[in-house]
């Protein structure tokens, strides 16, 4: 008897989190063995409210389209399930798995949702239901333990590289510049903003600073100053995570009272502004990094496909409680498999980037070069109508 | 007897202000009249310090290049030539005009630089000197006077309207969303913040303020405020020029003392947070809207060769003292030729978006969309290498 699969959508969007969901479905297809495709709204949160929509009513130009729409299309959440198996919510996600006989549910995130995928697992151990949890991963932070990395993370570094080069070279085309700081997302890892070391002398930033090392704020102007001197601007790549006292008056608090993330590079252009009397202008790359539909990597967005397929096979074969990684083989040429890992050591570790690929505080290693070159390979060529990209609009039709 | 050229790129840069020196090179070529292919270094700059290079020397592929790579490839500057054309800086000048049996001069820039080639124009006829002066039109403001429009503005607009949509699917995707402030570029014009009124409806933003209308705080907030309840997020879009009233506390001067431009999502995003209690995020579109060489438009990159060679033809066929300009002969199909125009009619003029193509405050009409249209029309695929699009680096041979 064929049963149905969920998938879920989960944490913060990256710019190939519908190819994710693409390849499952495409996958999912193949497989008689899996009835209904669904899709659950807002991750966690569909199946708790039993709002699970029919993804085998899209027709095909839809899907094909899914490709290319940024955000997650059946909705994300940051909602985190309660330590408690015994709570009623989880009684409520298993009402939804038997009314609507799913065997299979697919968990797209990262480090969160790999959480939410591990106590689903012991959830349906617990009680008894046959239903198969699998992970698939996803995040621009790559950040993710024991796989070589993540979905997202090329993409992402793709449209940060590129992005980051036109602002350099753009930079210099005045005889006395600016101070530019570039504020790059990554909260407690810096891989993201490490890629734009992969850029030739000439265009890319100065100096690099992630939050793996202290932020010494002396030093940090001292080499600024040193550089503006020479070449009348300097350009210097930050994460949003890197730690410093704030002056309180350029802090920004949000509604609920806590200081905003996002912001470092406004907050640090003040510091540079008052301390060193050097005009500075800052560059959020914001939202586009990880929404960008245009700069995706190719590499990025066939391991998408394949990590799905990976994913749903898996799950077909019986396995439950996994994340799917990836274990790379080689750099050149570039090669990778796919396996499973235990979910259970994956949820809420995180992988920051090792000093071995540093040079200093400010650079990167060749080793982490030689790393990052592949991921952001190739290049997608998005359908446009009108001089604007095309995205896909589910009907979501409710499934009953 | 052949005569030299001299190619100057002034203010700001635009994602085809190469491709608009690219077009004049290569015009250039083909005819025997012009021997001497320069281009001056930092605009009016290189032809004050005799600072000039030699574009014959750069090979061909370098050449082809230079029409993807971001930024002004000559260098540029915001200098202001004074009034009085008896200042010592016009003798220097026109020594680096008779240094070189300079013919022609061409001023790629907007109304600030149609203002140097206003005054050049006038310098030579004072001096009895033979040099034709033409005004190239560029500016991703899209703010000069009597052409239709502005070579820059489509692949700005082009670069901002699918950045923008990103962002608007991207921040549908929580059930309980935020308040989203885009900063667009312009600053007493809004054209380019208008250009995202031709998104569909539900990836477009909510309401859009332009500079050219008053800013009414309460009205603004009332509006944000009663979408946010019953959507869950909005998306607004602002001018940087917009004026508003700034709390001192989150105000940025620069180190000269002035109050920046840019940051006005920043200090609007203040005001809602404190006055609503919604959370809220700025996004500052920054120098990619300007920089970025993926979103070009094809329309505009054509254009900006076509202005060059009319440029080259017309000061070859003896015209000084003018710009081209662009003139509009049909929408459907889209048609435009191309002519001159008196510069001084041009430099220091604002063309300000017409009230007859807004609706209401807060939207545009259709009359807007229909001329913004065929504008960003086209893509172009820049070479990639690597992952990295490719740029173009110059010999700068300088011309003795």
């Amino acid at each position: 008897m064929a049963k149905a699969m969920v998938y879920l959508q989960s944490g913060g969007p990256t710019a190939v989190i519908n190819c994710s969901l693409y390849g499952a479905i495409q996958e999912a297809k193949k497989h008689p063995e899996i009835g209904g495709i669904y899709g659950s709204l807002n991750g966690i949160e569909g199946l708790i409210n039993d709002d699970l929509i029919d993804l085998r009513a899209e027709d095909d130009d839809t899907i094909e389209l899914i490709k290319q729409t940024p955000g997650a299309i059946l909705g994300t959440t940051r909602f985190k399930m309660p330590a408690d198996l015994g709570a009623d919510l989880y009684r409520k996600v298993c009402d939804t798995v038997k009314a609507h006989d799913i065997g299979f549910i697919f968990v797209n995130g990262g480090n969160d949702s790999m959480d939410t995928c591990d106590k689903l697992s012991k959830l349906f151990a617990q009680r008894g239901l046959p239903t198969k949890v699998i992970g698939i991963p996803k995040t621009v932070d790559n950040d993710l333990a024991i796989t070589d990395h993540c979905i997202g993370y090329g993409s992402a570094a793709k449209y940060v590289i590129n992005t980051v080069k036109a602002i350099c070279v753009d930079a210099a085309c005045y005889k006395k510049g600016k101070v530019f700081i570039v504020e790059i997302m990554g909260r407690n890892a810096g891989w993201l903003t490490a890629s734009v070391d992969l850029l030739p002398i000439g265009c890319r930033p100065d100096l690099i600073y992630l939050p793996e090392n202290v932020f010494v704020m002396d030093n940090f102007l001292r080499d600024l100053n040193s550089i503006y001197q020479v070449k009348g601007h300097v350009i210097i790549a930050i994460s949003e995570g890197i730690v410093f006292e704030r002056d309180t008056s350029t802090a920004r608090v949000d509604a609920f009272g806590h200081i905003q993330l996002g912001g470092a590079a406004d907050a640090l252009s003040a510091v540079v502004e008052r301390r060193l009397g050097l005009p500075t202008r800052s560059v959020e790359l914001s939202l586009p990094q990880r929404a960008d539909p245009i700069l995706v990597s190719k590499v990025d967005q066939e391991e998408a496909f394949a990590c799905s397929q990976k994913a749903v096979q898996s799950a077909l074969s019986g396995e439950t409680a996994k994340m799917v990684i990836i274990k790379r083989l080689s750099d050149k040429p570039y090669k990778v498999e796919y396996a499973l890992e235990d979910v259970s050591k994956i949820a809420n570790a995180e992988k920051e980037v090792p000093s071995s690929m540093m040079r200093g505080i400010t650079r990167l290693d060749d080793s982490f070069r030689e790393y990052l070159r592949p991921l952001i390979d190739g290049e997608v060529h998005p359908r446009f109508k009108d001089g604007v990209f095309e995205s896909a609009v589910l009907k979501k039709a409710k499934v009953e």
